[in-house]
C-alpha cells in the first residue's frame, strides 16, 4: 500500500532555470516523510503508520543514512500541490528503506512521474544515540506499506 | 588529481538537532561544483577545470541526472569552511559522474570523513534542449581529475 | 478586504530552537504572494486579484524595494498550514505596499498572532528594465483589497 | 567601529531572475551575525565582540524581534565573497539594534552598496525565557562597536 501525500512546491524552490531545484527535492521528500510517518498530539485523523515522533524531544530519532535520487522531468512551479507516493521498500533490524515517485499534482493529466528516490532511515535511541531496534507495534504498522523497492536506471 | 573545495556551512544548514540537514548536504555539493567546474568572465586564478558555464544566458546547460548521498557521520556547525574533495568517476560521452568526499575543516585533527556522495551531470544543449556530446577541450580537462568512484556501502 | 491565504510550514523552515528561521518567514511572505497576487494560465477559481504573472517569461516582473517584519511570538511545527492574512497598505503610481499577519492555523483556537510584515513591491518593465505605471485594471482589482497599512510597534 | 565581514553567496541563494532572492538575504545577515558576534571555544582570532554563545545549549539565546531591508540593487552571483559592513546601531537595556550594509566584493571597483538593513535583537535567558539584561561585559564589548543607525529611505 502506497501513501499518497500532497506536497506544494515554492517558488523558492526553483533554481534560475525556473525548475524545482535538485538539491529542495529532497526537502520535498522531508515532507513528505514528516506527513505521513510521524506521529504527533493532534488528533491523529491522518491517513499514514505515524510511527515516529519529530522534534528534538522525542526518545527516537531518525537518522538519514544513505538517499539517492533519479531526476527524470525536470519539475515546473505548480499552484497545485505535486503528489508524492511514498511506501517501505524494505523493513530492517533497526532500518527501513522508504522508496519515493513524485508526480505532477492530481487530476492533472498526463500524469508525469518527476523522479524516483529512496532514502534509508535508521531508528537512534536518543538517550544512548546508537541505533535501536523496532519494536512489534512499529514494525506491524510499517508492514502494512511495504511494496517493491524501486530499481533505479543509471548505476 | 582531486579538487579540494572549502565551502562555508551556515547556520542555517543545521536542522533542529544541530546537524547539517540532510538536504542541504546536496546544496554545499552544489556550491562545489560552482567553484570547481565552471568557468567564469573572471581571472579564472583558481584551481580547477572550469569547463562549463553558469546561468541561464549559457549555451550549455548541465542537468542533473542523478546523485547518490551516504550520512557517515554527522556535521556540527563549523566557523572555518569544512573541505570538499571532488573529482571525476566516469567520463561518458555526455555524461560525468563526480564524486565527492566531505570532510572536517582543513587542519583540524583528526580528520573526520562526513558524507560521500556522486552527482550525474548530463551536458544539454541550450538551443535543442538535448544532451550533447563532449568536446575535446572538455574532455580534456576533465579527464586530469579522474579517479577512482566512490563504491557505496550499502545497497 | 484582506486575502486569507493558507500556508505550509516545513520542517526544514525550524531552526536550531524548533521555531520558524526569522529569515524562512520571508519565503513564507513570499508564498502567500505567489498564491494570492500572480496570475496563471490555470482556470483561475482562486481567490485574489492575481494580477501579476509570474516568471521569467513575463513582461512586467516585480523587484522587492523594502521589508519590514515584525517577530511577536516564534512559530512552532504545525501539521497544519498556518494562515497568512494580506491585504494592500498602499497603492503608488509604480509599487504597492502589501501587509502581512501571521496566524495560527485556522480554527485552532486561541487564534494567535505570530508575525507582522510589509513588503513594498514595485513594478518593472521586463524590456525597458525600469519601473512601470500600474494600468486601470491592475489598480481596479488591487483596491479592492486595500486596508489600513501596519504600524510597527518599535521605531 | 564596523565589522568588515566576508559573506559567500552561493548559487541556490539566486532566484529565477539570476538574483540574490529577497528572502535570502536575511540568512546572509545571519552569517554575518554568526562570524561577527558569537563566542566559540576556538582560538577567537577573529576581530569582532564575540559576546553571544551559539547553540541550544547555551544559556543565553537572541531573538530577532524586528528586521527591516532595503533593497537597492538586486545582488549577481559572485565568485567572490560580498561585503557585509556590520555595526551596532543601537543597545537597550536587553536588546540591540545591529545595522547591516551589504557591498560588492572587496577590491572590486566601482564599489556598490547592494542592500542596507537592521536587526532588532533581544537576549532571552534559556532558563526563565524571558528577556534578561546585558551585562557591563557584553555592554564593553558592544560599545567599540557604536555607529549612526541607518536612516532608511522610504517610509
Amino acid at each position: 500500500m502506497r501513501l499518497h501525500i500532497p506536497i506544494q512546491v515554492r517558488w523558492a524552490d526553483l533554481d534560475a532555470y525556473g525548475h524545482v531545484n535538485n538539491a529542495a527535492m529532497l526537502t520535498l521528500l522531508e515532507e513528505a516523510r514528516v506527513h505521513g510517518f510521524w506521529a504527533d498530539q493532534d488528533k491523529g485523523d491522518d491517513q499514514g503508520p505515524r510511527v515516529f515522533q519529530g522534534g528534538p524531544d522525542s526518545d527516537t530519532f531518525t537518522l538519514i543514512a544513505r538517499q539517492e535520487i533519479e531526476y527524470l522531468v525536470p519539475i515546473p512551479h505548480h499552484r497545485e500541490p505535486i503528489e508524492v507516493e511514498m511506501w517501505v521498500g524494505k523493513l530492517g533490524g533497526a532500518s527501513l528503506d522508504v522508496c519515493y515517485e513524485i508526480f505532477s499534482p492530481a487530476g492533472q493529466s498526463p500524469r508525469e512521474l518527476y523522479t524516483r528516490a529512496t532514502t534509508v532511515i535508521v531508528l537512534v535511541d536518543s538517550t544512548s544515540m546508537r541505533p535501536r531496534k523496532m519494536n512489534e507495534a512499529e514494525r506491524a504498522e510499517l508492514e502494512k506499506f511495504i511494496e517493491e523497492p524501486i530499481q533505479f536506471n543509471r548505476r
